[in-house]
Formats: structure tokens, C-alpha cells, sequence
């Protein structure tokens, strides 16, 4: 038997055991992985080494060997984050809705826990525990499959928390790391239907693009966000400019950084804009009007108004109306994050109405599309699909339901 | 442009219009569609009598054309089901959860159309009018793709739709046939990601796997029953009797009939219970021990016990422990529907905890796993997967969310 096939019968196994546990039971395991992690840290750092001097080897750029490297304060980090999963409220049990029927059946909806989750991730060996600590404490097992470039820090992770795992109720077994990396047996896992109940896929829109193709297991996507913001006429200038700063500038590589900004050409702070945004090293690329006015802003092409830059990178455009503004939005949005900047009532509606998007928000940063800015402690990842879940999934996002239906003998008619 | 694309076009700008009407609008136009099916009885009947003519000509069975046929009283039927569209409650719009955040930004999460549904599905031309209404009624445009079998009268019942769609607010593009019945383009549509939100594939085991094999659109997948009614030796005689006869004979053909019993060995009314089934016509396969001493008892094959009979058969399978029957289940069950039939209350509560299904009955019938007898008014199908929609669908099934984010400047810090 495969190493996938035997870690998926495993991982079977320990669901159907570790979907019985309390919260307590739950709790207490993740604290003792929060402290293995931490007391294995010089182990930990020592199979990391590897990874790096292998990834240094292979001429990784230093992006990405910095989101390959641990060090002593980012474990700690990521023991802080397994802590912080420990305080959040576990939804597995919760009575979602109760309802009788005429005939006297009383009907109760509750929250279970999915089964097994395959996650399925690029380099940063910080997500192996993220998932693996989100998984557990709403009775999940988890295979992880990660990227070959972080395989000794993965087995390393993986290695402390399964021995943490038999010292308490959780089944060592509710954690499975697919250490062979290959290509076809990534295809082979997205399609074990049999074993795993959903595919979470984090990284970039190839490794997404790649799980969607070819899964026969439903798929939870998330993905790209090619966000806007829209700054009406009646605009406060501070709050516009502040804004779009900050949508652009606080973290410009992640989903929720805006990508363009459109313009009402009877906002009268245009100008101001663009020149503090110029100032702060943004790059501007403008339609023709814009272009022509500025030197600083190159004209923009049809394929940079659907990028996702994921960098210090602006498009900008000028519109008569909402309406045009919507109407780009809708031809060239990701249905992610979405801002309008206005004191129009009217106009606000409309564009809460007419777009289609996950998250829509008036007057404030569309960074704040994300599981801990919502209230949520902790994010599995942001759906960009419509069904199950929408925008930033919590914990709910990797649970299922069951109605249990208590009858004295009810027959149908 | 082949049709698909043409349709899928239309769709789209259709379901961007139909996401913003009321209510009422949408009513009137169901409305609409009742009369019109009604008005337009004959040139219905008259279609359909061409698919007849070549079902018969192509040696369809007689059940196959039982359920291509159309008389005046199903469209009576049809257009009844129609009505009763109008009378539930719109999902749309409603807010599902509001909250505020320590900075000040309001969050407001409302329900809103999908977009654009596809439907697949087997010869059942009914299917194309309820698919239809229930995804008007939530704002969706439906793309429907029926059988050859029933392309003539699938014409029929969409054209008279359509028409009728022409003097109500809902634009007549909302609802299209797909007439180009070839795999090919069925496995086109399945991949139709900028097009299509969601496929509801109904009909045989064969139709599913395909559109779960084949789809890189997410999938709400209705499907396969093996469902399971345990008898506990304490359950009372007449009530385990009858909910077995009510869940294998009220209509043996759907997927929440009953296709396993398991008795535990000392309940004393087997030999009651198997002479009942026998006497209705139930064709039984037992283990080893019931085929040995019951001469109308053949012995089940492993294959059995894994089968949705979809008939008058039912296997049945002594246990001697409540762990047995739960591990039977677990080892043959489909996750649709399971029942215990007992006194006792701890084995009641391990039942429900351990097994993993949508819907788990004490002393009641699997035959209530459907969207009517859960008080949800209609039904789009049963899901069988766990994500999304788990068990009967109603209309919130056909739905997905938008979170509205109120703020005044906030910024992410």
C-alpha cells in the first residue's frame, strides 16, 4: 500500500475517535503541542537548516527563503497561534436550529466536525501547525501536504506534534504528513474520495488552480483578489487618500490589498492623490487621461486593469459615474473586497447592490477582509467561492451538520 | 459561438438583473409561469407526445416512459408545485448575522442569489419547471440540461416559460435550455467556471459520478441511500414493524428508503418481523443464520449489504451488540439516512454520536429525509456531501452570502 493510502486509512480511523472528544480533551492536547514546539525548538531549527541550505542550494530568491526560515521567535509565534486557537470557542456540538412538525418529530440541526481535511500548501512551514492546530480543535484530521522545499522542517513539525498527541486523548494518528511530494500523488490525493472530505488549497493561483482541476473531493478555493476601491465625488479627501494607503501599502502581497482605484473625475483631490501615492514609491499605471497628465503614471494596459499586482503597484482610473464604475468592477473584480468612498447614501446602496462580491465596504479598508479583523480569532484561509462559506473562514468553515430527528414512531404517510 | 456560450452569456447578464428584484416582482413572474403551463396544456402534451413516440420506437421500458410522460393532470401538478414556489418565504435579503467590531466597523451579513445555476438531470421533465421556479425564486438564472429522451417536451415547457417571463419583471434569459445533449458539451458545461456558480446534478449514480468526476465548477452532489434501520432488543414489535414496512415499501424507488436491516439477536420478533416482509412480497437477503433457518431467506453476498436496491429488497443482518450495528453502518452506510429503534437512551445517544450521516432517526422512518417533510416548503435535491448543504435542500441551499462592511475611515493598523 502507498504511504497516501495508509496515512488516509490512519487518518479515517482517528476521525471517527477524535470526533467523540470534549473540548477539554481538545484543549489539552493543543496546549501540549504549544509546549512540545516550544521545547523542541533547537530540534526544530536544526531540520529547518536543512531546508534552507537545500533552498539556498537550488537558488530559492530571498523572498521566498525568508518564508521558508524558522527561527526561535517565529516558533514561539507559531506556539502563540496554538495557543490562541486553545481560547477560542469550539463549535463542534452547537445546536444550529430546533424545530418540531405537525406529526411531533422534533427535529435538531447540530455542528459536527467534517472528517478528514487535506490541506494542501506552499512553502511556509508555519501553515503545517496553523491547520493542523484549526483542524483538531473542531475534530478534524488533517493530512498535510506541503511543498517539497520545506519537507525536513514539515517532518520535524509534524514529528513534535504527533509525539505531543499520544501523551493526551487525541489520537497521534489525526495528523498525517504526505512526505512524498510528487506530482502524481498530489493528483492521486485530490481524488480519494473515499478517504478525505474536503480539499483546503493555500498558495498561489497555480497550486489553487491545479486542486480545483483536478479534485473529485469538494474543494474549499481560496484565492485571488483583484480588489478595488471606488472614490466618489463626495469623498472626504483624508479618509479617500488614507484609505487607499493604506489598501495599497499596509501588506501590498496579500489578497486584500486593493489593486485599482477608480476615480469620480468630479473628485477634486485627484491630483493630491496620485502625488502622495507617487511619493510613498507607489507605481502608477493610469488610463490614457491620466497618463497623459502625469508623467509618473505609465499608461495602463488592458491586462494591468485584471492583475493582481501583489506588489507596490496601483492602476488608477477616471469614471463619469457609479455606474461605470461598477460596471469595471464587475468586468474585471475577483468577487473578493470591494470599497466605495462616499457621503451618497444612493450610491452606496447601489454598489452594495449591484456588485458581487464577498465583502463590499463603505468608507474603510478592504485589508480588513481577513478571520481575525471579522471577529473570527483564526482563519483556515479566505473563500472566494460562493458556496459553504464566503470570505473569511473560521472555524464553522471546516465543520459540517447533522440533524438528529427523535420520533415515537412516526410512519409516512 | 457555440450554444452553450451564447446561453451562458445570457445567463449571466440575466442573473445580474434578477439578483436586484423584489419579492413580488419574482412572484408575479412564477405566477405567470403557473398560468402559462396551464393555457398551454396541449402544445405541451403535444411535444411530449414526440418524445413518446421515439421512446417507445428506441424500446424505452415501460418505467422510464412512465416518468417521460406528461398527462393534463401532472402539468396541473407541475403548475400547482409552481404555486406553492410563490407561497414560501424569499431567502433573499435577509440578514443572517450583524455585528460590531471594537473599531467601529459594523459587519452585516446578508443572503443573496448564487447566480447562475446549472442544472443536470435525467428524463424527468418536471425537474426543468421545479428547477426552474426554485432558482427564480432566489434570484438565480438557470442553465437546465436535460435528457434527449425529453428534449421535445424540455423545449416545450421552457418556451412556454420564457414567454410568459416576457410580460413579468424577471428578463426571459434567466431560464435556458441547453438543446446540444452530446457529452462533449456536457462536459463543457461541467468546466464552464466564468459562466456557471454552482451544478445540481439529479438523477442516477452514473449521471453524479460523471459531473463529480468531470466539473471544475463546484458541485452540490445529491446522491446514492444505503440507509440503515437498526432494531434494538428493546425496540416495542409494532412500532419496529411498521417503520420497517413504511421505509422499505412506501416507495422502495428513492434514496431514503431502507435497503439494511439489523436486528439485535434478542429482540424477540424477528421471526414476526420476517414473515411480515415476506407476506408483503419483500425479497430478503439475510446473514448466514437468517438464510439457515428461513426458507424464504436467501444469504446475502458482501455485494448485498453494499447495494441501494431501489426495490422491494431489503438485506437484514443479526448483531449482538449496538457496536455491531454501528460498525455495519460505518463499514456499508452512504452518510444519507440511519435509524435506531430502541427504549434505551445510551444506546440512542451512541448511535447518534458515532455515526456519521446526514440524518439520524430515533423511531421514525428514513422516509422523512426530504425537503417537504422537514418543513422547508420544496426541495432541490438531498445532499450527500458535507460542505455547503447536508440532507434535504431547500431554498436557503440555492443561496450564498455578502458581508457589508459599514465604516467611517477605519484603516488597518
Amino acid at each position: 500500500m502507498s504511504e497516501l493510502i495508509v496515512k488516509a486509512k490512519k487518518l479515517k480511523q482517528a476521525a471517527s475517535q477524535l470526533a467523540m472528544l470534549s473540548t477539554e480533551e481538545k484543549n489539552n492536547a493543543l496546549t501540549m503541542i504549544a509546549e512540545a514546539l516550544i521545547a523542541q525548538t533547537e530540534y526544530i531549527l536544526q531540520e529547518n537548516e536543512k531546508d534552507m541550505a537545500i533552498g539556498k542550494g537550488n537558488g530559492l530568491s530571498p523572498s521566498l527563503l525568508d518564508r521558508l526560515q524558522l527561527t526561535e521567535e517565529r516558533i514561539q509565534q507559531i506556539a502563540d497561534g496554538v495557543r490562541q486557537v486553545v481560547d477560542l470557542p469550539d463549535p463542534i456540538g452547537e445546536t444550529i436550529e430546533e424545530w418540531t412538525r405537525p406529526n411531533g418529530l422534533l427535529l435538531k440541526q447540530i455542528r459536527v466536525p467534517l472528517g478528514v481535511v487535506g490541506m494542501v500548501y506552499e512553502a511556509r512551514p508555519n501553515v503545517t501547525v496553523d491547520a493542523a492546530s484549526l483542524c483538531l480543535k473542531t475534530g478534524n484530521a488533517v493530512l498535510l501536504r506541503g511543498s517539497s522545499s520545506a519537507i525536513h522542517s514539515n517532518k520535524a513539525l509534524v514529528s513534535v506534534m504527533q509525539a505531543a498527541l499520544k501523551r493526551s486523548a487525541i489520537p497521534a494518528d489525526a495528523i498525517q504528513l504526505l512526505e512524498d511530494t510528487s506530482r502524481e500523488t498530489a493528483q492521486q490525493m485530490f481524488r480519494l474520495k473515499e478517504y478525505l472530505d474536503v480539499l483546503i488549497p493555500r498558495g498561489g493561483a497555480g497550486l489553487i488552480q491545479s486542486v480545483v482541476e483536478n479534485a473529485t473531493i469538494p474543494v474549499l478555493e481560496t484565492g485571488v483578489g483583484n480588489c478595488h476601491i471606488f472614490i466618489d465625488d463626495s469623498a472626504k479627501k483624508e479618509m479617500a487618500i488614507d484609505i487607499v494607503i493604506n489598501a495599497k501599502l499596509q501588506r501590498p502581497s496579500v489578497c486584500n490589498a486593493v489593486e485599482t482605484v477608480i476615480v469620480h473625475n468630479k473628485w477634486p483631490y485627484t491630483n493630491e492623490l496620485l502625488h502622495t501615492l507617487h511619493e510613498k514609491g507607489v507605481e502608477l499605471r493610469g488610463d490614457k487621461q491620466l497618463a497623459a497628465t502625469y508623467p509618473f503614471v505609465r499608461e495602463a494596459t488592458e491586462e494591468d486593469w485584471a492583475t493582481e499586482f501583489l506588489a507596490p503597484i496601483l492602476a488608477v482610473k477616471l469614471v463619469e459615474t457609479v455606474d461605470e464604475a461598477i460596471e469595471h468592477i464587475e468586468r474585471y473584480g475577483t468577487k473578493h473586497s470591494e470599497a466605495i468612498i462616499s457621503k451618497c447614501k444612493e450610491h452606496v446602496e447601489q454598489f452594495f447592490a449591484r456588485i458581487d462580491a464577498a465583502v463590499l465596504y463603505h468608507n474603510a479598508s478592504t485589508r480588513f477582509t481577513d478571520g481575525e479583523q471579522f471577529g473570527y480569532g483564526a482563519e483556515i484561509g479566505i473563500s472566494t467561492q460562493k458556496l459553504h462559506a464566503r470570505g473569511p473562514m473560521g472555524l464553522r468553515a471546516i465543520t459540517t451538520t447533522k440533524t438528529l430527528v427523535y420520533g415515537n414512531g412516526q410512519v409516512r404517510e
